[in-house]
């Protein structure tokens, strides 16, 4: 079998790719190719000495580029492939022509295949906003207040649509906050996120924008593959009629996060945090929801992490460093 | 100020082109043309005699012919054109170019004349689907389960984060059942619902498909007018960040409404019902949400009718008609 990842020359593209080639099979069959799609080459020298896998560049949004690499032997496409939301917020059209004319296009695509290929669609909780109950469910109301938050939502109501009428397997995952994230920080309000565990770890100075007592809901990437994976051979029969997923993160608070740092790392790397309140950041982080109900995703046999400082010591380990 | 009306020639199209040029204003401002825009012309003559109307063919998933009517002097668009459930569902691709990119293009047309038009979107309960709470909300969760509820619900989404971004001053107004729609029954799972009223009072003979305990939602054609241009005047700040509202019907049973008929025009048109359960309707109009909380449409002035018995009073004074 073939896979697609759109954005596969990202950060959790190419540790998914490795995940499968690991593995070599999906849904019980044989990997024999893996495509990573993307506007950059990936960077991973190991993945790409893989001879199955495969690197291509090209602008998702252009259909004749997607028909170039699905085609029959297509069994699964993971789309990551997004216009982040601060990018998205700043150009609209951008984020128009690639969170939702691109995914639009990959379920044409493969529709005009004809044989129904899987297809996991990754989302985020910008989906949701204004008023949230106190605990969010998968079949919570959508409002989003962003513009990658309404494109997102339109992109899952397309997949579930495609999928009603056959056109195509799909599910869509909702992806927690991924933590700790390597190498730099970037302008998404939940970089700290990353960044004061990362960069005290790499003996730097982090600033923390919030309040300690801020709850965030992670993933670890280790446990994003996995869900990513095990979201992909779940049987569309076992959806009913909504296929799409809030994958379990873990829900805890910044104090929590920094306790685990000190266990894992001592008071030294914890001395690292400068605490300098952001206003933007807080109001952002502040806005998304505060607890979370993953009954349906556990029930599904999707998994997220135990603790937050294992989470700590798998990103030393993936990262080959020591504490 | 000119004001866009989009399937302009259909039932309700033209009521609304005629209740807005009897009230002479819309938002304060004087109405100096109603562009009808639809693929048919209007039938109704008078209307058609008024120097202010203008009636013009065209598809609207064409930008071009778009532009053609949206200006700097177009104030209000009424976008009530589109495919309906059963013929979305038969042919996506059509579906998907109306109902969808018709509605899209419209926007970016509006966003692109550079003045924030008010846009006000018709659409309809088929957003909702799956499993419902026992009252549904403007809040309630979309879970659509036809190709027309997704797009939608689409749509839906795309207007509300035009209006996020001060493209358009826009809003989403969901309609009811309108009963008594004159005219001919239609392949429409809801059309018993003007059928069984219509017919007999025509002195035609018309078949109820469901059985009398059923629960419809209703609203008659002249609250939806009412409705959809007290929707247009509403203050945009208002709305919160959720312009969407479901109109207020009337919750009725079908032996409630053949009660109401009997009322009005006694036995004779009640005995020109036949009772003939058909399972593909009853588990469409079964699948529709049971009560409604409207609260927040009463509270921003939004109404609809009080007893089903005028109603029907209003129908036969609307066609020249008497019981």
């Amino acid at each position: 079998m073939k896979i697609l990842i759109t954005g596969g020359a990202g950060f959790l593209g190419q540790r998914l790719a490795s995940q499968l080639l690991a593995g070599n099979t999906l849904n019980g069959k044989t990997i024999t190719e893996v495509v990573l799609l993307d506007v950059a080459r990936p960077t991973n020298e190991r993945l790409l000495g893989d001879a199955r896998v495969r690197a291509v560049t090209g602008d998702i949004s252009d259909r004749a580029v997607l028909e170039r690499y699905i085609d029959k032997d297509t069994e699964a496409v993971f789309h990551l492939a997004a216009i982040v939301s601060g990018q998205a917020e700043a150009d609209f059209d951008l984020g128009m022509r690639i969170n939702l004319d691109a995914s639009r296009a990959l379920l044409e695509v493969c529709r005009a295949a004809g044989h129904a290929p899987r297809v996991v669609f990754t989302s985020s909780v910008a989906v949701y906003g204004g008023a949230l109950p106190d605990v969010v469910r998968d079949d919570t109301a959508l409002n989003p207040q962003s513009s990658y938050g309404a494109q997102k939502a339109i992109a899952e109501l397309l997949l579930c649509d495609y999928a009603r009428r056959g056109f195509v397997d799909g599910r869509v995952l909702r992806l927690p906050t991924i933590s700790v994230r390597p190498g730099k920080p970037n302008a998404a309000a939940s970089s700290f996120a990353s960044g004061i565990i990362r960069e005290p770890l790499n003996g730097e100075r982090s600033v923390c924008p919030v309040d300690g007592a801020t709850r965030l809901w992670l993933l670890s990437p280790k446990s994003a593959v996995k869900a990513l994976i095990a979201g992909c051979e779940i049987d569309r029969a076992k959806f009913g009629n909504r296929p799409v997923i809030n994958l379990p993160g873990l829900s805890v608070s910044v104090n929590e996060m920094i306790a685990a740092l000190r266990e894992v790392a001592g008071d030294e790397a914890v001395a690292r945090i400068d605490w300098q309140r952001d206003e933007r950041v807080e109001k952002i982080v502040g806005s998304w929801p505060g607890q979370w109900d993953v009954a349906r995703a556990h029930a599904l046999g999707l998994a997220g992490d135990e603790n937050f400082a294992d989470v700590i010591r798998a990103y030393l380990a993936d990262e080959g460093l020591s504490a």
